[in-house]
């Protein structure tokens, strides 16, 4: 089930996803375990339902639009293993699968949705013949890759054209490949920028108490040759003040119809900071993440995890005393008069937010 | 050498330092390991200058006020321990005694302070006899943790004197009695409330990468009873922005003559977070840390230190990539004019700094 490879493995990364693949006899899904970077990179072949929510629900695979491919092309696998020569018992089978795999996260949106298409597809379709039946499964699978590589380069282009070639930029928690299909929303600029020999350096926090920066992104930005530097969360308003950061790049969970807009906890205080030392901030995300339906920040519910993993998570020992208080909001609302423009893949929306976004998403 | 005591022993710390004390026979001093802090109380009765040496580069004592009263009493116990007793060979061996713990962490200039005074008090009364000297000297080294306490108390007092019963505020790194003899100076205003039954309660940053307010400063207000609840850095803007803090308290390590302060690095950010938040931020330490010979925060230089303090202290394993780049602050300088006050133990000095710190410290 394990397979461990060398980085130098890795630097097709930014041409072909590495996250999540379908493998050639279409019978199981690989995934780069996440949970494992950035000291070991191991892949997975994933064949079975119950190892394919265990990767979901244990983070192995994270980040919304790499679960919903993920949760497609294990629906892929489903169909080809089924033993069901009935059309009917198959799709009830498929049906079965997909409400088992759907729990693996209940809040992931785009876990629901790809399932939800995957279905509807084979449903429409259950008439032709299994094997071609099971390759337009496969197609419709890798067709959902595709369509978010496509999505990322559109928000990535557009991110781009407000850069300059050898600009730094600062990053909050992690947005980029491992958590889409190829570049990322965040970090797609910076990662198109080093496909076209325009290169842009980074600096990345390790966004406590999770660290998926010093994890994840400073992983990915290394794989794709990317100059990056990791910094902790409480060193990016000096960094700012000493004039080594041009603009700021985050993504988006959730940005509501004023723009306010919900990230990783600590993504407010980056746009304080730039705001302050006079930064572009630029909140990156797919149309997907614009919710007309939200009237402002105030309406978005932030979740507070456990203090346990401000206290000991990762440690050798826990590192402050047992018996205090804790607080860990897991994000925090950016307010929308402290972002520069929102970058999503139909283009550049700038103030005022409530009107602009209502012309493009009402 | 070490003796592991229960919590509940340290009920008293608020009346005593428990940090530093000079043993009931004078033959050695007792600290308080803060290397092993939280996880576990470990006194150490220090007699041998090679155990005093060790105990301040190693950290075991830390705090430049604390490391003068503890250098102070080691001097003492060195005294006391001499075997010479012709005069002038006891005064050259504790001149040999102040070089070699001079040495232990050079750029603490507390630590040269104490070890001068305390050679120049002894030269002045070399006449005198022993045991009558010795005495002195041993008196003289108490009353040195007895001004420290004076003067956080000072510092206290004022600083209490902006605050209501009843309000939050927020801290960042340590520097309360740990650091110093008692209250501390941040942490001078709570710990002097906590005294008088008026309560405040703190929001802790934990002040990555050392963690100072994860280990130490939720430790000291945990054992003096204050209600402390601990945030990772990239929290505070949040809880600013909710309304939950009232004031901001930080400590410094060099105030230049315009009213910049150098400070634990992410000091700055916080005092830009209150500063957008309308929230006061206040600067407290002793009179000896107004540089009136620095003209502004530009002429502060900024140690830089390893990056794997960021990539694996403290962790199971390094939690980011090896050969990626880090940049790793010490300190950095907030603006003037993002201080509200800085609150000495002459008093409360309020903008414009330059003439104010000129008209107090000139």
């Amino acid at each position: 089930m394990t397979e461990a490879i060398k980085p130098s493995d890795l630097t097709g990364s930014l041409r072909q996803p590495v996250n999540v693949r379908l493998a050639a006899d279409g019978l199981s899904v690989r995934i780069l375990d996440q949970t494992q970077l950035p000291n070991r990179t191991v892949y997975l072949d994933l064949s079975l339902p119950e190892q394919q929510y265990e990767a979901i629900a244990k983070l192995r695979v994270r980040g919304a639009p790499a679960i919903g491919i993920f949760a497609a092309m294990a629906y892929a696998v489903a169909a080809a293993r089924s033993q069901q020569t009935d059309p009917a018992a198959f799709i009830a089978e498929l049906a079965q699968f997909s409400a088992y795999l759907n729990r693996s996260r209940p809040t992931a949106v785009n876990l629901s949705w790809a399932l939800r298409r995957m279905q509807a597809f084979t449903v429409a379709r259950q008439t032709a013949s299994r094997p071609q039946l099971l390759a337009q499964i496969r197609q419709e699978a890798e067709q959902i890759q595709q369509e978010d590589i496509a999505m990322c380069r559109a928000i990535a282009q557009f991110g781009l054209s407000l850069l300059h070639d050898g600009d730094t930029v600062l990053t909050h928690c992690n947005a980029g490949p491992l958590a889409t299909s190829l570049y990322g929303t965040a970090l797609g600029p910076v990662l198109l920028a080093q496909e076209q020999q325009r290169h842009l350096k980074v600096f990345a926090d390790e966004t406590r108490p999770l660290l998926q920066g010093a994890r994840l992104t400073a992983y990915e930005l290394q794989q794709a040759g990317v100059e990056v530097t990791l910094i902790c969360d409480n060193m990016a308003g000096l960094v700012m003040k000493q004039g080594l950061v041009q603009a700021c790049l985050v993504g988006c969970d959730r940005v509501a119809a004023n723009g306010d807009a919900a990230n990783k906890i600590g993504t407010s205080q980056v746009a304080v900071l730039a705001h302050y030392y006079h930064i572009p901030f630029y909140v990156l995300g797919p149309g997907s993440t614009i919710d007309m339906n939200c009237p402002d920040g105030d309406h978005i519910v932030i979740e507070e995890r456990s203090g346990e993993e401000i206290r000991s998570l990762y440690y050798r020992e826990p590192m402050a005393p047992q018996g205090i208080h804790f607080y860990n909001p897991a994000f925090d609302v950016t307010d929308h008069n402290l972002i520069t423009a929102v970058i999503t893949e139909k283009g550049i929306i700038r103030p005022p937010f409530k009107q602009e976004l209502a012309r493009w998403f009402a």
